[in-house]
């Protein structure tokens, strides 16, 4: 079985799960935390960031963007006219425009702040930059997640799923940044219905259900995580 | 004529003009300044960051990874056995892994901090962040930069080019980032000789030339920067 190096609050990671799951390809998830470089995974890619796809023959490949294009170009014709990034080199623009919206823009301005500073500091030593939350990081994060549910809201105005009339890679990069927010409590979900509404149908696919069953131990999860009608 | 907005001192904009020139491709260079978050080109790409593309048809492709994977799939075939993303899922991975160890973790780690820290903060108001460059940031970039170059050293000890026998958008994606720490003075060559020569090989392709002629005003050039040998 192929095997995927992760975290359960990586968004990445969860973005590459997701993936996964819409192909029907099952992995063993071992839990990586790249703060403590451990040698070995650091053997596997010098870059030491999850997620980390390793195939059975041995092969592998690292990060998200290298993982989504390879599962593309290995699986992506066994999904017929639900390809998650679509054969038309024009359609793929916008796929992978809003890709790097949230694998990008999103991390720096949301995720990457909220899951340091709530999470990952917490189990770091003090002299290595652990402690408490930085709170005006938090509140950054906390009012940039209200423009980009704003932007994913006015992008379902006029189309059924993010990049257009399929569900695609975008949608899935936004809902696994979205899912970790949501973990930590920090999705205000009542103020962009258009946003929830997206966010319930992402929420009830099969492939989304090994990611509602995430438990971090240590860090509290926001009571309607899990929950599909929230 | 198609046209992309960039920045002189910005990798991800010189990564994409390299590839422009190695498909043979003109265009015209608009410079923008992300920062004054100009509404017009916030209207062409919400994410407002360079580089983006756009086609003569008008159609926009944003971002140095979109574009990349753009050319790849309209213009790639042209290039047949040169092809800057070769044709085999396999090696699409590896030319793909060092994309974006450059495009990203080289540019968190380094280019970012020197043309924020050197370049942007001095045209940008206090008010917003401008002023002096925080020495404890250029510091660690230039720490980074010998570990990076190190790597690139031991790239070029078992391959010809980065990725493998060929020059490939990871060769492209290296140097442009390093055409913008040099352009500074902040690349300590004489400590990596196999990297050194590698740069040298990729300066002298007549695609590097218009880049070699760059000049920001106000900020003085590294008297070496455009010397073929150096």
């Amino acid at each position: 079985m192929p095997q995927l190096y992760h975290h359960p609050l990586c968004p990445h990671s969860r973005f590459v799960r997701l993936a996964l799951g819409e192909y029907g390809v099952e992995v063993e998830l071992i839990e990586e935390r790249v703060h403590e470089r451990r040698r070995e995974f650091l053997m596997l890619d010098p870059a030491g960031r999850t997620p980390v796809l390793v195939e059975d023959n041995g092969m592998v490949i690292p990060g998200a963007g290298p993982i989504a294009e390879w599962l593309d170009e290995t699986l992506g014709e066994r999904l017929g006219d639900h390809r998650l990034l679509p054969a038309s080199p024009v359609a793929r623009v916008e796929v992978r425009r809003l890709m790097s919206w949230f694998n990008d823009k999103f991390f720096d301005e949301v995720t990457n702040w909220l899951v340091t500073e709530k999470v990952y500091k917490r189990f770091t030593a003090t002299e290595i930059g652990g402690g408490g939350p930085d709170m005006d990081l938090l509140r950054a994060a906390r009012a940039n997640v209200r423009y980009h549910l704003r932007y994913i809201s006015y992008l379902e105005s006029t189309r059924r799923w993010l990049a257009g009339d399929k569900m695609t890679y975008s949608d899935l990069a936004a809902a696994a940044h979205l899912s970790c927010v949501d973990f930590l409590g920090d999705a205000p979900w009542d103020e962009e219905e258009p946003a929830k509404s997206w966010y319930q149908r992402l929420k009830s696919r099969p492939s989304f259900r090994p990611l509602l069953a995430d438990r971090v131990p240590g860090v509290a999860t926001n009571p309607i995580y899990a929950a599909v009608d929230f």
